[in-house]
């Protein structure tokens, strides 16, 4: 069971001359999911974090392809942390449109000190935000 | 006679479910087409204008349509700029398939300094990096 | 007042290096509302109104920026039709930041017969759709 | 050695309030490679692939960000098809500046028949014009 999930709707110029979801897109919607998972828990704004000194960089992206969201679907996007590490966390993100699942992904997001723009362990302040999104939470560092 | 022109090749993800460029990538080509004639000048990359302590921000953008590029279509933006005042100037824009014109524009851009993001008059030294690329030199303030 | 209004979250990757909204992506946003006006009124779903054999195209698009909208920021685009000729409307397009206006502009739309992509005269059950949204009928034919 | 390189100049509205590229733009750099490789082949046009009965859809996309790429920054992006099977291929892309690599990835990308959208063999027509283009060629089925 997801521990968060965000509803969208495809708007018209984020689909392709195929009618469906320009394959780019939906790694922008990742991007904005992480945003409002971080908006409900405890975290609260990415720039309120920002301005506490820590951002968050994407180390790696994947996404397997397995329908296609169309112009005016309304399609939720679940996300859960399946890896807490010492200075990143493994993200995996779904893509349903019903019951029907679109698409397959995971991000590894890193953490950085906002200065030095340097790898930085994650605060505790904001694994404990994060905690209630953990599917299994391993607790192994990296 | 334009001034200046720009030369591209429209990209899969920049058209829509019609098979056509998107509205609003028009306007991002159009700000493409700006960095590449600032290059072009004595001006040089946009960024060594910031550096200089001058940005450019858009006061007013205006877009027809006329015809629409395709996907894979080669597709040339000419640009001049029509009228040159003291802290802004008005650029137009038109772009063409071959002989064929698809989109007529025109932006208003504002000149502003880098830390207090307020109006100022356009520097002498970018006032004449751009003297070649203005259709009428109408010398007016405004 | 606003005939009709749509708020939405302002996206990260719509935001460009000056932290701001890139202009093009205010076009977006306008095509977006557009989009949910339609829902909102008797047409319904666009794709709806394609398969009674109109669609509709942009014919000029203006924009005036008076102030940016910024990351993470919950803006509402208000849009009324301020004129509705025979083949082609005009729609007013304002976004606000709370009480702030940041954007103006306009569309032109015009409607086309899906199979030729003519111009078309809007058809009665859309005439009768989009009257709640009417600023001031003026009823002039173009 | 890459088996195709593309140059292209990243633009001011690909770049995030980071500074940087926004990360799901490195996907339509890919896509927009993939054109170009097509067209560098005896393929020709995307289109014109189209045209013969065709259209290939993104399996899976893989991204690994090592460092950013900038505004402005003239980038490299090269591909080689590591894996040519039956019904698929795998495509690895590598962006550069200079000489710094700043993206890794891969594309698995599904051969379809343009009617029924299902899955159909690689024609042999297209098998020999991406031929140079394979870095290792393994012959093995999927």
């Amino acid at each position: 069971m997801p521990a968060f999930t965000h509803e969208l709707r495809v708007r018209y110029g984020e689909c392709d001359p195929q009618g469906i979801v320009f394959n780019a897109n939906y790694l922008a919607y990742f991007d904005h999911t992480v945003t409002e998972l971080w908006r409900a828990s405890s975290i609260g704004s990415w720039e309120g974090m920002v301005e506490k000194g820590v951002d968050v960089v994407v180390g790696e992206a994947n996404i397997r392809f397995r329908s296609a969201a169309r112009f005016d679907d309304l399609i939720t996007i679940s996300a859960s942390i399946v890896h807490l590490g010492t200075t990143s966390l493994k993200l995996e993100l779904l893509i349903h449109r019903g019951d029907e699942l679109l698409i397959e992904g995971w991000l590894r997001q890193v953490f950085v000190d906002v200065k030095s723009f340097g790898k930085t362990p994650i605060p505790e302040w904001v694994r404990e935000a994060l905690a209630p999104y953990v599917a299994s939470a391993d607790g192994a560092g990296e």
